[in-house]
């Protein structure tokens, strides 16, 4: 089963393009949980169990972990575990290094910690990425067009008439023959997001920067997904995680997330209707 | 103390430009060792015991630590702490992610950790390497040219008649007004390194891509340094590291970083003898 199968099997079930980011700060989560043996851990269980039934996936950063050291990698790895195995994992690691060390973190993202897919960043080119298209199940999320504000100085440069994402995009198209490749493309920049979605019509694309980075979710559902209104995974962390921090924390992360749900489900119905109606904008 | 002033110190007590990257595997490393506690840090520390007077800095990428999961964690933390004080030691680790989660990075690698430098990617801009440069005694190398086959494909993009990677160059030099910013430029393409060191006159260049990736040293040393002969970072890993498969390993590793050592100091002796004769090519 490919990366992109097991995510439409998922995101079909349950009706979902809402991707949890699984991004838990030792500072933002209820205090009551710092006495756990492992209060990440803890932490991710709790989201993870309230919000199974209403994702098409989770996104663990690797950050967070690894700004605990040692343990936070064994959090890392138990935190992957944990999740039902019909739900995909993005471990979001924007790794990029050349052949000889990317094969190394391919083979601890994919074979040690077992995520179905990764972040990869495309500056270093085709030989940062191509270790990561060897496993035929798994898949490398190119970066194209970030949502930060300093995005354009590099990604945003005119090169041959075309913004340099423009070209990262194209590439992640011959890169992914095998359909390995997605891309990441932010939420806050909705024309160039439709133009990413032109160029690859079946590629998956992972949206961060829902929720607390503000983004326009209409836009980014409309302009994001596939022609059949799928294939765009919709990242929020914040905005879910921390919708509470009480003992009511994953209650109102579930509730948060059925929310956004219902609002990304309500743009893909609009956008489907205009389509019908021929004025799709 | 800045992370420039640690390694002019460190680089004149031994005269030395070399760097020696302890991108140590388990499948190379002696067999021997392998029924030692932990054979990557013995290793490492024989390899440092050998070569602590022949080396301007030290250099593990973090991926030959992480694919060995939990465990290799701790091992990359001991690595570091086992490098005497005065020698730099730069992490590999090319992390690229916006502020928030940068900022996580930088806690890992610099307050956990405790390396004086790390590489970073600039694909995300001035956002994803400002993190990086709020440590005053810290650095940012910040990969400008790579010496992959595929660099090219987004680094070699010609934007407003100049490749990606000379904008990154410029981007670098604004963004380290402090001083707290470096390159990563590699050896393989010497006049591409020459046009990177105009534009930087005064940050330290880490030059991998010598010895086992073939770059050619004397061409690289020569347009690499500053106008005094100093401040590249000359990476040289498997040809040191894997000189024996012996018992003679740590001899054979010292060795080989006498002889880079010196066919370094040559290319610059050879570089200052040319430009006294005012032939500087």
């Amino acid at each position: 089963m490919t990366f992109t199968e097991k995510l439409l099997d998922c995101s079909r079930r349950n009706d979902s393009l809402l991707c949890v980011g699984l991004d838990a700060d030792l500072e933002c989560i209820p205090r009551f949980l710092l006495k756990e043996n492992d209060p990440v851990l803890a932490f991710n269980r709790a989201i993870v169990e309230a919000t199974g039934d209403l994702v098409c996936a989770y996104k663990p950063n690797a950050a967070f972990y690894e700004a605990l050291g040692e343990k936070g990698w064994r959090t890392l790895a138990a935190t992957r575990r944990m999740v039902p195995d019909p739900i995909p994992v993005i471990v979001d690691a924007k790794r990029g290094d050349i052949g000889n060390t990317a094969r190394l973190y391919a083979r601890a993202f994919f074979e040690q910690l077992d995520f179905d897919a990764i972040t990869v960043n495309p500056y270093m080119g085709f030989d940062a990425v191509a270790p990561f298209l060897e496993y035929p199940g798994r898949c490398a999320l190119v970066l194209c067009l970030t949502s930060n504000p300093s995005a354009g100085e590099i990604e945003g440069l005119s090169a041959d008439g075309q913004p340099v994402f423009v070209h990262v995009a194209r590439r992640a198209m011959e890169w992914s023959r095998h359909g390995l490749c997605g891309l990441v493309a932010g939420a806050t920049r909705t024309d160039d997001l439709r133009r990413i979605r032109q160029i690859a019509p079946r590629l998956p694309i992972l949206i961060p920067g829902v929720g607390a980075q503000g983004g326009d979710l209409e836009q980014a559902v409309a302009n994001g997904v596939d022609d059949a209104g799928e294939l765009a995974i919709v990242n929020a962390s914040r905005s879910v995680l921390y919708a509470s921090g009480e003992r009511d924390f994953a209650e109102r992360a579930r509730q948060e997330a059925m929310a956004l749900r219902e609002a990304i489900n309500r743009a893909r119905r609009s956008r489907g209707e205009k389509i019908r109606h021929g004025d799709r904008t």
